[in-house]
């Protein structure tokens, strides 16, 4: 059993308490929270698992229970952080990851469906309108079983005849707590790692492999069931082991007896996942408009975002 | 917690072992296999808590590992088990359960739209055809929340008016184990009980009920996260506890204790649902046009089954 | 061909000019302008080819072009004109027309997805907002190629058991002219009429076959293809033919001829019927919403929509 | 109004009678036809508007009507054809042309769902079939204006990298005529030109642009509703008129004045689009999967297709 799966910094940090090189900050913004962590160096990264870099956490209610009008202040806030992890200037290129035929790994791929691309916008606008965008595209390739490339692979051709300033990556994430499903929101600058996200990359996405900025956004969308039973098993043992060491080390070898191959590789979803996605997708496109085009206004935009042909 | 929540009459009885009143019969059937519960009284029923009645369950691997000639091969099998439950004459009206906007729960509503529609051809066809047509009609009437009313007052109305000789209600099961999912299909002459399926019927579909035979065709797509905890710590526990009896109960309160009000609806699935539910639509609706028009070619049924409008 | 093949009866009043015992009345509202019919007598029914009573039309932009706030208002001037013609009190029914399965007949349904559903909630709430909801439920039937059923039965069936004050049923209709495709909304306290709709309902649904008011609502999503070339064969020997009676039988006999069959049935429709369809889906569930619940807040509506299951 | 509006190579030689520098030649195979146009020399191809090469057209009745033996039958006509059009080694790049989200340009994107990807699996396989297998690896960039890009840039940079001997490229055709919807199946050695496809292509797919040879695969799905009115019109003006090209001329002028802008991008499509591009990228996808895999058992394409993620 892969060791933590989770794709989440903020998980991660909840399991060692504190940790030299990791600074961590919380607010409380209206309805909504907002997490951020930074690793600081090598050594915390190595016990986390995670690059170094910011990892900015927005927790949520269900979003089918927020009105319109929340939904539109939680893109905001988003929005807020984006423009802080992004280059001032450029074009910028999205990255719709996942399988967009499976649900609960289709979130990257409406993202960008409903986002407003402008780059080919750029000389047939009034140039009343034209100065005031900034140039942005989008792909969503595909996984590696649908294509038979890397995802990887095709960004790089994308980002060699784009050469935007940053690729901004949106993708579905696996958590370890069910609760975490569709209301946690996380934005990083250290782009796609190997092995993460519901469709597990085989390469990653990051400033490394593209040669520009990496800026990743990810929902939490199924939790792997080997991790619920694997919990499990670890409190209830934490009644009858003396140190979490043992306890960690039993509940491990415990799970691998029960679990059989097939329910690793099950996973829990909520039943409505098709509308939570539906709503995710909504709100991270609306935050990525706000973000990227700060000059425009919210009826240029809608006006702009159906030019779809 | 729900005590057993599975819908297969075959799980249960595996869990007691044997019973008195309760007949099985199993059989190998090429690729497949077929296993018979014949629940004979009510002692038994009320201890497995289902009605009298047959179970016929058949047990295939996966179905995307199934070229279309072994698709076809099944679904003859279960045509053949389907003539013997139903009466020989009359129309028959099928009833597509569950919700279609949600995929591990619209299986019925999609074998409604791939089965082949008759009863309104009847008048309009050619004298050759006609006389070797068995009236057919369906209905997927959607869920208690989506239509504000039972789906058992949607189909008498329907009943009352075609007044078939049976009714066939298909329909997503909830089972314990996850390698039944997709992989076993449970036919019975007991009708649909409240408090089944995925989408957790209020109220029946019975011969009591509706007034005419009614035979449910169900295949498990979820399992309940809960019970797979608590069949995790059951295994756990029997290292440790002398009697069955202690041992469940504890398991019991210990899931009580671990499990959180999210997780008890929370659902395991596989990541490709979508694609298995297509799967299986497929082979239930041919079953269905086998077992119902006798009397047709593959070819006949071909043109017929796309005159949908 | 069909001699009109169009649902609107405003687009058969303005092929008359005036006709005695035909009341209409024009408003500009805002962004958008509505057109009142009233026919008042049999005479100028059987000439119109449309029953007695009242035909409020909305008209608006391609629905792709207006801001939320927009879409809003719309749904706002809607909702006034639909509380005129439904009865104070009592359940309501909604009934979705058309088959799903085909996206220029899909309006109904996809209006009965959105649409808030409380009779099965009456019980169950609060009664701080119990007193406050009117009880509303819905049905969307399909097709009688799909169910084998006449769609008038499947209802009658409904109301028999709900015995609802009034139906609402939403259909997808035929126009004459493409401009119309999209972008009018037509009310009626007749109900819906044999032959009519995208799917040309077999038999009607009105107060003498339901035994309740039904008011309709349609959208004009398809232009049949033989109509558009008759139209433009008739434009055309308005410049050479003397008497508008003798240009209209030359242009039909000219369209029988070059029409071939297949054409006939082939239908005019924007490419980005899909994102239409959802545009207007919402739209209409919206004004229903602000109709039905006078009594709840747009949050309240939010929150109870949402509860699917 | 573009002058002719036909991505059928077959329709425009029929306008033509014979040409110097043509050669046709027509078979019948079974429930099948096929037509074979060669355009030799560059006066021909500038009179056709099409360029010199080969274009295989198969003809078929509805899709609906033909048995699952017939739709493979088909399709092992179309890979007889392809083979000879292909390079018999090296890796093969598919590209899925179209907009996804539009049913009716949606062709290309579903036939690379249900192609056979191999390429990322040579590593994988068992020794035994991995000897057997071609490479192949897909991609469904997605049009202009939901990315941003030209396709042909996004197609460049996997072209780059896989180094393909080379690309099939798949797409939705316009027609000139309805009956044609469907029913045809165009295949070509000339790759795909600016302006072609339902979603009219600003930039080629060709040899030229990409630097290995295109092979393109085309179906009508859409007649524009201005080629319609203007063929009607032509038509009737053939009573009137003296000479082909004062007729011509016109209707031309005649359809000028009666068709709005509206109606030039108005498409007439069959209702049951959706059921039409399903059965049809089923037949090319299988078409491509014997064409490419002749060394493979239709068992092994079976389930080495279903590995999607």
């Amino acid at each position: 059993m892969q060791q933590y799966r989770t794709d989440l910094a903020m998980e991660r940090v909840n399991d060692f308490g504190s940790l030299s090189g990791v600074r961590t900050e919380n607010a409380t913004l209206g309805a909504f929270s907002r997490n951020i962590v930074q690793i600081e160096n090598e050594e915390a990264a190595r016990q986390l698992q995670k690059p170094c870099g910011q990892y900015i956490t927005f927790h949520t209610q269900q979003p089918k229970l927020l009105s319109s009008e929340e939904k539109s202040e939680l893109a905001g806030l988003i929005a807020g952080s984006l423009r802080h992890l992004l280059p001032p200037h450029g074009e910028i290129l999205i990255v719709g990851l996942g399988n967009r035929r499976i649900t609960s790994d289709a979130l990257g791929s409406r993202v960008t469906e409903s986002v407003l691309i402008t780059r080919h916008l750029k000389d047939v606008l009034a140039p009343a309108i034209q100065g005031r965008l900034r140039g942005v595209c989008a792909l969503s390739p595909g996984v590696l079983g649908v294509t038979g490339m890397e995802t990887k692979d095709i960004v790089r051709g994308a980002v060699d005849h784009v050469k935007p300033s940053a690729v901004i990556a949106v993708d579905a994430l696996s958590a370890r707590e069910c609760a975490r499903i569709g209301t946690t929101i996380q934005l990083t600058d250290t782009g796609i790692q190997p092995g993460s996200g519901v469709g597990n990359h085989r390469e990653g996405l990051t400033k490394e492999t593209l040669g520009v900025p990496v800026i990743a956004i990810g929902v939490p969308l199924v939790v792997y069931t080997a991790v619920i039973v694997r919990d499990a098993l670890s409190i209830l043992l934490s009644d009858m082991e003396d140190t979490q060491d043992s306890r960690e080390a039993a509940a491990d070898s415990l799970a691998q007896r029960i679990l059989s191959a097939d329910l690793g590789e099950m996973v829990v979803t909520p039943r409505e996942i098709d509308e939570l996605v539906a709503a995710l997708a909504q709100i991270i496109a609306l935050s990525l408009n706000i973000a990227l085009q700060p000059r425009l206004s919210r009826q240029e935009i809608t006006m702009l975002t159906h030019e779809t042909l």
